[in-house]
């Protein structure tokens, strides 16, 4: 399964294709800073004009970078982010095929915990901790713009037994 | 510890090196994926012929792709994937040396809480969360083959405070 | 924000940084590993001479390669890895510009739950679980040095809703 990386290609184009997915990489990594910061702007900027975030069908399912942004601004959003909400991202699975990408990702949603006992950690202070309030799969769809890698279509359907998650975990197993 | 990456070697084998490490990130980003859904096919595909997985005393040592596939396609195995089991893998340790490679890593099985109470937060529904069952140490042993990378030794053992779990951490800090 | 990787630079330059970038990677990944195992001479190892790891107004706050070593094989820190405790790094962003490089990423922090219900949960045993005492967001700086790769500014802030995590994560929204 992981044996055509370098089949073939000249070396600047494999190393065009490593540094997209290094690329890759960052813009997974910055959707928890985003989204725990309510960064409208950010946001808008890396999504294409026909993005599509799909978080399933008991949200609402915002099309374009204004509606998308708007998801991270929102009074309900921010209310969220004075909780003290964190996105926490996991180590992705990444493939790249020319100009466009897809990754599959898990996520892990926190918030502190407000109703727990305390807890005392030596050299690392006291407190009631966090609660993970979701898992989460996420399916990535990139693509290769004027204007770096943008994210075209993100699909995230909570861990929570059901099969949805599940079909978007398998895309990660590419025979 | 970290001075070494480009000491000598050609441009190929310096870009050989680099792909080696990203499709070593690769397949530890699908095991999650493949455990949570209970790919036994895709599992056997990524072990070589002599694969361990030594999960400690208190668990089988399954050798071989097929033995190591059964166990995550066994019943009780798929009783946690109904209930929602959800690994989740954290920025991995990884070193490339010619044909084998090595990670150090760490994971977390997370399961939906049945018995806490509910949280709600802003703009990201109610649930009861998730319970981290266990967070562990990896060690992982690679090795190139004809059809890609695979996997010939995985130990993972539980960061309960016990010193196996350390024994295995410390294979990250080459000085 | 992802567009300049590959602007301009010679296949040499371009390669070196990729490298550069994935010795970041490692750099960050064996960070819990050593925090963990209280690791003092790889704490060490890793630091500039002038090193600042910056915890907030309610740690020490120490400088240089011996005494933020300390802090890692402290009797205190020897108690907590007694207990358990386990850092885990969520994926990192990350940006290399010549001989420095930063990264803004997630850090929790977990200990064994020896207060709550156990959980049984199929094929993975039973366990009292993890607590997560904290979530973290992290700014690092880093410097080319004879010797690799080194640390010269770690700023850790907890993610409780106040603003100072916030202001970390902001790093990773470069426009």
């Amino acid at each position: 399964m992981a044996a055509h990386a370098s089949d073939g290609g000249t070396i600047e184009q494999r190393l065009r294709m490593v540094e997209d997915r290094l690329e890759i990489y960052n813009l997974i990594a910055t959707h928890p800073p985003s989204a725990d910061t309510g960064a409208g702007e950010h946001t808008a900027s890396v999504w294409t004009e026909d993005g599509v975030f799909d978080r399933g069908a008991e949200f609402p399912r915002p099309t374009g970078p204004a509606a998308i942004a708007a998801t991270s601004t929102s009074a309900e959003h921010r209310r969220a982010i004075e909780q003290g909400i964190a996105h926490f991202a996991g180590l992705p699975y990444v493939r790249v095929a020319g100009d466009t990408a897809f990754a599959i990702s898990y996520i892990q949603i926190l918030v502190p915990d407000r109703v727990g006992p305390v807890f005392e950690v030596p050299n690392h202070g006291s407190s009631q901790g966090f609660h993970v309030h979701r898992v989460a799969a996420n399916c990535w769809e990139f693509e290769r713009t004027g204007a770096g890698w943008k994210i075209r279509r993100r699909a995230v359907r909570s861990l929570d037994g059901s099969p949805p998650a599940r079909d978007i975990l398998r895309g990660a197993l590419e025979a």
